[in-house]
């Protein structure tokens, strides 16, 4: 029977170590979310965070705006939250009304407080092995392998998906020489011949492709590891609507030794990793 | 008969633009170089960068230090550097003395200055897909591909070696979506296993390991592109040591459909590049 690699026991962990690292270093980490807007599914997202952060003891305050904010009033605000000591992490929700420049907007972010891991200097430490704050989603798969004790070293991992949030961060971190590095690693995308002909040659595929059941069970090696980092809302006859990852899970199951679901799988340990991020910087600035 | 790809025409190209901006523009760029001891590879190095330079209208300065310079001399120096608007470049001359901080050194050069472009902003920029100076070595790769209308999309380019000066920025390039981007890219290093299995099915391999004769033929799939980033010292009956690559050339250069030789190829590019980086410093600033 294949390993469901659910993100629950490593989500808990993570928060564990937050929570007794605050109690025994006694800091009030506060985080500020800039939100734009009323996104049902960022909303949605927010107010969960704020619970969580509510339980291990990390303040996190929202501060929501109209999609008529001018770039000049959002960049002033992040200057201000800069300054601000008690003042922590900050972290700019998606989506953004078409008329701000996010790039601007990230590079105004004080790098020290770039809970996203998005400002050039944080992604630039991260190519480099350097110190600084890694982006969650990646992050996320780190953790999940780390907890797992997924071997990397040696093997040959594919990511498909090039994006600058997931797949190019992600192959950076996993060619680290660290417990979840030294892999073998190839990027694939949309570009890609041949996919299924790479894909099956992956002892570990990541899927971080943004579309509903892309990867199917003959694209997959047997006895291969599986991690879905897609989250994509599809309809539903019953709810309305649901989300399902990039694979093909109910049919790829079966021929892999390991596979994390979704949801429940990568997608639960992003929060934690982000909030620990907070904690992170809560101690720097003690 | 297989193709030499050499960097002399890719070179004289480049030159050839820079020398007309610089004309047009009626500009002087000028580039500094920290050069800390007398290592003669160095020495030589910068040498021929200040003879490119006078030939193409870059005025090329070397501040040489003796090695007890402390490393807070070396950052006030760097400050200097950073505030005087006649410096539109500046370059760290390795190797450094090993009780200086070379991180600290490069994060303290004006991002707008690193014409190595290893600060982190620029590292970060790199993979983001954003304005930045890129570091010469991979560049020069680029500007080699796109030179010989080398087509990369959808490729298999398989890299190996993960070094912060090659091997991760070049796979990170060479996933852009542009003429020398959209390959399926892989990297490969000292824990990969069954290493020639995969180097045997990339259609261009690039080795940037720096062992000499590391790749032999046997390693490569026939008819494929071969780039040899490797510079590599060899002792010489004759002339008591010679430059070699990473590729077994001798070998390699009837199965391949192209190679680059060492001397004579990528190192060839990567001072071209570097000055015109100088250019572009120089039009930013003005």
């Amino acid at each position: 029977m294949p390993d469901k690699l659910t993100g629950k026991p490593v989500t808990k962990e993570i928060y564990a170590k937050i929570r007794s690292k605050i109690e025994d270093l006694k800091l009030t980490p506060k985080l500020v979310i800039i939100m734009i807007g009323e996104d049902p599914a960022a909303q949605y997202y927010v107010q969960n965070l704020e619970k969580r952060g509510l339980k291990i003891g990390i303040i996190i305050e929202t501060k929501t705006y109209g999609t008529d904010i001018t770039q000049t009033e959002i960049l002033n605000q992040i200057d201000d939250l800069n300054q601000d000591d008690s003042v922590h992490g900050i972290m700019i929700q998606k989506p953004l009304p078409s008329h701000l420049d996010e790039s601007e907007i990230v590079m105004k972010l004080s790098p020290e407080k770039d809970m996203d891991g998005f400002h050039p200097i944080n992604m630039g430490n991260l190519i480099l092995g350097k110190e600084g704050f890694l982006p969650s989603t990646p992050t996320a798969v780190l953790e999940l392998l780390d907890f797992y004790n997924i071997e990397t070293s040696g093997k040959n991992i594919v990511i498909i998906g090039r994006s600058n949030i997931v797949g190019k961060p992600l192959a950076n971190l996993l060619l680290r020489k660290n417990k979840t590095g030294n892999a073998t690693v190839t990027v694939c995308h949309s570009k890609t011949e041949n996919l299924s002909e790479i894909t099956r040659k992956a002892d570990i595929l990541i899927a971080a492709i943004g579309k509903a059941f892309f990867v199917t069970a003959d694209m997959i090696k047997s006895d291969s590891i599986v991690i879905d980092v897609g989250v994509n809302q599809i309809d539903d006859p019953e709810k309305g609507h649901r989300y399902v990852g990039d694979v093909d899970y109910e049919n790829c199951f079966h021929k892999v030794s390991a596979i994390t679901p979704v949801p429940g799988g990568i997608g639960t340990i992003t929060t934690a990793v982000l909030l620990r991020n907070v904690l992170s910087a809560a101690q720097k600035a003690n």
